[in-house]
Order: structure tokens, then sequence, then C-alpha cells
């Protein structure tokens, strides 16, 4: 079987761990990335034997610089089976048309609206549904998360409401410009945020779901506390062991590391360089009494997406039809599952 | 009438600024707040005209740096009607035991077990109850906001279940050796939190209330997320006058400020030297739909407990039977209910 061929468009938070993850795929081979400035991360990806490729126009700021590149972005995505646009939210869009035209398929990430790709895509969801399509949109960081633990909730009883405060970091490490660096921002003000049409878009529209989202100073993990009303009764036992067998759902004790900023250096120690594409869910945070559960978990926003584009891509190409084998192909590539104590 | 004499034991975050609150009462004489060290705070004390005493065994070490000292906690507490413990948590009950030998009637604060004294107060629920009682407990910020919230809630129906979460501040300003000044802590893991259990020692035991509880690097405010659901439906109409018309809630229209950053600056441009003693509510954060509701609002945790404090000497000595007369006294008083835009 020849390796699908993939190409990155942004090399960012989103689209250098992306391209790495590419590279641990024996199914996949990565042409190249494009990078519109010659920055830190552009020599990065030079360093590590990754091809550079710019929008046209930008040939010459880097080679001014002396970075040397393999092409323009129209080169690179007449090269490839795939693209995955990992470009900053609602450039996207703006790319999708080239992609069409140029008949490559496309990996849209969750800061484009729903509209600009043919499937919400998560693994879990809706993989299958995805097969052979000419776009996806993998959704974001947070909708990720919720959609993962929702996916265990579903198995333990027939979910009738659900009820989410999201607390997200306000921004990550590099992005220095972007605050707050004190403070809890109500943003919206008015619910629902748009995670709660996210997780429908790949859930499905009848899901009843509000979620209100406080912004906080820190750059290391969104946190969530989810309320989940069902048709008649669950029981505890039910709704862990559906979490434990959730591809992608890591639990950790709390009397481990109850706090982002533990989990993150945890992860560093346990070598995973720091990113991780689990949801960590505390088992001590979960709350069962009747029809209701409760329970509260941790999203690692730069990493958590990154085993879902891993899939998209064999899903739009179909070189992979089953999604449980796709995702064990993701998993087992990333190391994903079996790390955490 | 008579004033009534009021000590105060402990000039840290709440004990000083209670004292103040003091200053400001007609009926209400400040003999004097107690200090356990020579800090900064104990200057300032000195500098608006406060007497400072200090615990036994103490005299040297304040008067070796040159502070006045009007005597020790025995003298203060032997001379005043009412003592409000503002010590740290749990240093209360310590203490508990000589307030009532010396027969002095006592005001606790939420960090003391509900055990402590012989109320758990707000002043919209219990003031009545605690009319003459030896001794209160003026239950924590968290709690007093959501306290006064659901207060609002209560009027515009009948509540069945609320389901809180809360993101508090790591520490206030002045408490430069705790954290965290990055990431996001589950604390405690297993709800619910001992909110729960404190708003229940003030608005009843059969309250079904489930708090969760996260800590943010901020030192500003607290934020929560509260959903209730009633039994039988609401509108929204009705929960935004009873929120209008309860005493120490004030709204704020997000498209002004929408963060606890804004909400202090604001309150500093208003006027308040930064102390907030309403819980400020986000009307666009207000969702209403069928038997269920959602809110978002802020808690200044530094002031909220202030105007409490005052209603609560008035409610263990009896100068003032009817609570509504005692809240409007604190109110004019602190300027509570007419500054925010």
């Amino acid at each position: 079987m020849s390796r699908v061929r993939v190409g990155v468009n942004g090399y960012g938070t989103i689209g250098k761990r992306v391209a790495w993850a590419v590279m641990k795929q024996p199914d996949m081979e990565l042409v190249g990335v494009v990078k519109t400035k010659p920055s830190w991360e552009a020599l990065s990806a030079i360093a590590r034997g990754i091809r550079l490729y710019v929008p046209e126009g930008k040939e010459e700021l880097f080679e001014s610089t002396g970075i040397k590149i393999a092409g323009t972005l129209q080169d690179l995505i007449q090269s490839v089976d795939v693209i995955v646009d990992a470009t900053p939210a609602g450039i996207g869009a703006m790319y999708a048309g080239r992609y069409k035209e140029v008949g490559v398929k496309a990996v849209f990430q969750g800061g484009e609206k729903e509209s600009v790709a043919d499937v919400s895509f998560n693994a879990l969801y809706t993989y299958e549904t995805a097969l052979g399509k000419a776009s996806v949109r993998v959704v974001s960081c947070n909708t990720t998360g919720m959609l993962r633990v929702l996916y265990a909730f579903r198995k333990a009883g027939d979910i009738r409401s659900v009820r989410v405060t999201i607390v997200r970091r306000g921004a990550d490490l590099k992005e220095v410009k972007k605050g707050p660096i004190e403070g809890l921002l109500l943003k919206p003000a008015k619910p629902p945020s748009h995670h709660a049409d996210d997780v429908r878009s790949v859930a499905g529209h009848d899901l009843d779901i509000i979620t209100y989202s406080i912004v906080a100073p820190t750059t290391l993990a969104h946190m969530h506390v989810m309320f989940v009303r069902f048709n008649g009764s669950v029981n505890r036992e039910d709704v862990i062991r559906a979490l434990e067998e959730t591809p992608r759902v890591t639990l950790l004790r709390a009397s481990l590391a109850y706090s982002t900023a533990e989990v993150r250096e945890l992860a560093r120690d346990f070598g995973r360089c720091g990113d991780i594409y689990e949801v960590v869910v505390w088992p001590e945070s979960l709350w069962v009494r009747g029809d209701e559960a409760g329970i509260a978990y941790m999203v690692h926003q730069e990493a958590i997406v990154v085993p879902e584009n891993i899939d998209a891509i064999r899903a739009v190409t179909g070189v992979v039809e089953d999604g449980t084998l796709s995702i064990r192909l993701t998993d087992e590539s990333l190391g994903i599952g079996r790390w955490l104590p």
C-alpha cells in the first residue's frame, strides 16, 4: 500500500504537532508544511528535516533570511493527497476554494465554521460519515474534550441534558500578546458559548446542551465541570467503566495530581514532552445521584485534537475504513492510553 | 440610644474592612481592633485613628517598634458589646470560649465551622433567627454570593436543584506566599465543595445543591456559573425583576464590563476605592428555558461579607429588630446599590 501523502498548511500550535504526528504514522508521508513567516518555528521545521513551503510571494522573504524552501503552497497542495489546514481561525475558509480546485482532500480545524467542510469530525462519532468525503472539520479542543466524555456518558445511560462550565486558558504559551494575565472573563456573556453548537455538529443537533465559558489567566490547559441528566438512573460503576473503555479518555487520580499544572509537568516526566492527547478525567470528581451526574476534567488545548487530525486524514482518503482501527493505529503510534500512573 | 460598642479581633482582609464599615455606622462605635503583628496594616490602623489592642504577651513586640497600643485583647472584649472575630480560619474557634466567658456577643467569619456559633448568618435569610443570639457566623464570600442570587431565584420560582461551578481567586492581593500563579486546581477533587453545606446552613438543609470548585491564578474576584432547576416553569422577566429587587445584588451589563478585572477597576472609578459589597450579576448571562435557568456573576471576596457583618452586629445586639431596616441602614452608610452604571 502506498503511503498517504500529507501536507500541513500552517506550522503553528496545532499544525506543527499534526506534522510531527504524521511523521510517526507508518501509512503516511509528510510531504511538507507551509509557513508564512521565517520565525523560530520555521527554523525548527528545518531542524527536524521537514520541507518548508511558503504562500506565493513569500519566497524572497524566506530566502533572504537564508531559509531554503521547497516550493509554494500551490506546489504542496498539488503534490499531496490530503492537506491539513491549520491556519489561524477563519483563514481556512479563504483557502477552501483553492483546495477544492486542485482536488486535494482537506482537513480543517475547529476555528472554522461548520459550513467550511462536509463533515464535523471526531473519530468516535463521525469517522464513518467522513469516509471519502472531500473535506472534514476537526472540532476544537474544548469540543473534542466534551465529546469524548459525553461518549462515555452515553454508554452509561440515555442523556437528557448537558450543562457545562468551561474554564478556558487565556492563551497558549507562545501567544505573548494575548491575555488576560489577571482577572476572569465571562466570554461570551450570553450563553451558550459556541462550544454547545460545536458539540451538536458532531453528536447530533438534537442534543440538549448549554455551555458557559470563562477565560482564566493560565496557559496550561482548560478545565470543565459538566453536569449531565439522564432519562432514568445511572450508576457510578457504569460511568467509570465507560470512561475507562473510551479511547483517548484517561482517568487520573486527583490524589496524584489535581491541577492542570501538575498534570502537564507529570506528562513531561512520563515522556510526553508535555503534550497530552487524552482528555484527563479525575475519577474522584465524578458525582452520581439518581438520574444525574457531574464530572471535572482537563483538556490540553495544544494537543487533544492531534490524534483526531490523524484519523481525519485516514477517513477522507479512505485508506482505513474502520474508525476503531484508525483510532488504534493512531493511538499506538502516539503512545496514547498507556502512560499515566 | 447609646451606640453599640464594637471590637474587631483581627485587622486583616476582612477585619479591617469591617472596622472601617463600623466607623461609618451612626449607631455603632469602633472601640478598637486587635492585631498580632506590628505590620503595615497595624500602622494603617494607627493612621486612621483606630485604637490597637494586642493579644496578651505581644505588648512589648509592638512597643519596641514604637507602636502605641491601647490594651490587650482581654481589655477590648471586656469593653465592647460585640466582638467581630476576623482572625484566620479556625482561630475563631479557639477564641470562642473566651468570648463566652466574658459574655460578649461574637460575630465569626465563614472560615469557622458551622458549630462555632448559634446561627449561620446572611441578612436576607437569618437576621430574625440571629436576633439576640450570643454568636453568629457570617458565611464566607462565595456562599454569600450564592445565597443572594438564590434569594432572587426563590422569588421567581420554587427551586428544585442548584448546580454551581465556582471559579475561585487563588489568593488576595497581599497574600504573596499563596498560589497558584499558573494552572487551574480542582479543589476539592471530590464534590461537593464545602460551599454547598455552607449555603444549606443558611438557606435550609433540605436545599438540593451541588458545588464544584476550581481555583484560578487571579486575585481580583471569584466567578460562578449557576444552573437552577425549578418545580414548574419560570420566566426571564420574573428572574430579572427578582434580581433587581434583591438587596446587594447589582446587575451590570456585560457590554460595559464582562471581566472581574474591568469591574474592579470600574468600581474604583466610581468611587468605591475598589471594594464591591454587592454580588455583580451579568443580565446577559441569564439563560431561562422551561423549568431551568443559568446565570454567571462575580463575588469580590474581600468585600462582599462586610455589610453582612454590620447587620450581624445589629442582630446579635438586637438594636434593630427588623432585618430589612438593618440592611437599609447598612447599605445607605456604605453606598450600596446606587453606584454602578
